[in-house]
């Protein structure tokens, strides 16, 4: 299930917040959904060189589908990881982004996940991924 | 600044989830901005007998535009709260509700405080409280 | 990878609020995960007769190892959804949760999910399900 | 009630996620407290040359015990915002940090608040704020 990042890999630097970790003293499960955010955003921005916020005003949205997170080693507060992020997967009708959070001191894993995107259009139709959009990823 | 809640006053019960938690072992002081927002959305579906929802439907949107939380004794994970809410002011461009948040079981205060409300129009527009909002408050 | 939910499922209501939504009008992806951890930890309360706060008493700590979220159909602002909770797999060293999130109205499937947890000491050392613990769960 | 931020200031850059909008397309008014956080924790760590983490090793604890924050203009997915930082009072026993989270292209103001945090020992135990930290703020 989960994949190799393959290239290019994006990466991303993030510090803990105590608003992200849990009464465990460490970051809490569900708030790696928004590093695994900041990670496609940035992997977008940067690599591709466009923006999902660009793509949103053309009328191009990419709700999660599927996602899913193994949990390795826990991160703690204030600790800087480093969020990887990479396309592993275009079908023409979905993007696949996996991820690898590591602890940027060791570079050990912290977790490892992906999501997988549908394209929808303003009405919330499903629709093939657009051809702009699969160039853009395609150069990347 | 804090005031008393006066009538009628909500209460809704909340379990504290581990997500609402931190590393110090208690409620984050930013998850209390949910737990008024709960309030005050069952403060007018149960005692104005509207719904924010439905005051959106009919276009009028309630942004805050000032909140005030003051921490008395922290909040534990799995803890039952109380969530006391009532309206103590409104004019003509503005409501203010205020918030007890009290532990269950022993009526102890745990944090206080009180979110003021702009109304503004479908446009982002600033507007008058319209008179069918203040007559479900004023019947409240 | 989603298997049926068998027997008992705990059913816990949620209310969407407006925190929970993101700037495509729905419940973001990430907020599902805290509504995944209620549902468990109502089922340990109500089904099982114990709860996860006093499982940490014992020292018998669950954190997620994994944990996976398809999402069928948007949950909107205000609705009122039913979160499904079931232990569908218990082996000697880990529990998995399944989750299903129905809209309450028409009990169409929202998101449907799950989570394995380990199980590890009060100094994280990971360790065999206690024998206490497998016994509430297979008589929940 | 707001006061003016004096010196020196620390700026820190933030992107805004889709998990901090809600549905009506903005920052959802609960989002800001965590960048807060974020500017009085990098406050400390480049102004005063140590860091919360630093201060909790030593037994100095930091916890809120009143927010504020006025609410002037809306903040979008994907805009770059920069939250500016400085302590504006420092007493026997608190200290409190006031921001102003501006809009990084024109510099208009987004949000304005603040915090007072109390100090306390690892047992919970209010104590005066030490000298070793009143020396870290002053030389800040």
């Amino acid at each position: 299930m989960i994949v190799e990042l393959g290239k290019p890999v994006h990466s991303l630097p993030y510090r803990v917040l105590y608003g992200d970790t849990d009464k465990a003293g460490v970051v809490y499960y569900g708030a790696y959904m928004r590093l695994f955010e900041a990670g496609r955003t940035e992997y977008l921005r940067n690599i591709c060189g466009t923006s999902y916020s660009e793509l949103e005003k053309q009328g191009i949205i990419l709700p999660v589908t599927e996602t899913y997170c193994r949990y390795k080693s826990s991160a703690l507060y204030d600790e800087l990881l480093e969020i990887q992020t990479a396309v592993t997967k275009i079908t023409r009708v979905s993007i696949r982004f996996d991820y690898r959070i590591v602890h940027s001191d060791t570079g050990k894993l912290a977790v490892q996940g992906f999501t997988v995107h549908a394209a929808v259009d303003r009405s919330g139709k499903l629709m093939k991924l657009p051809e702009s959009l699969k160039k853009l990823l395609a150069h990347s």
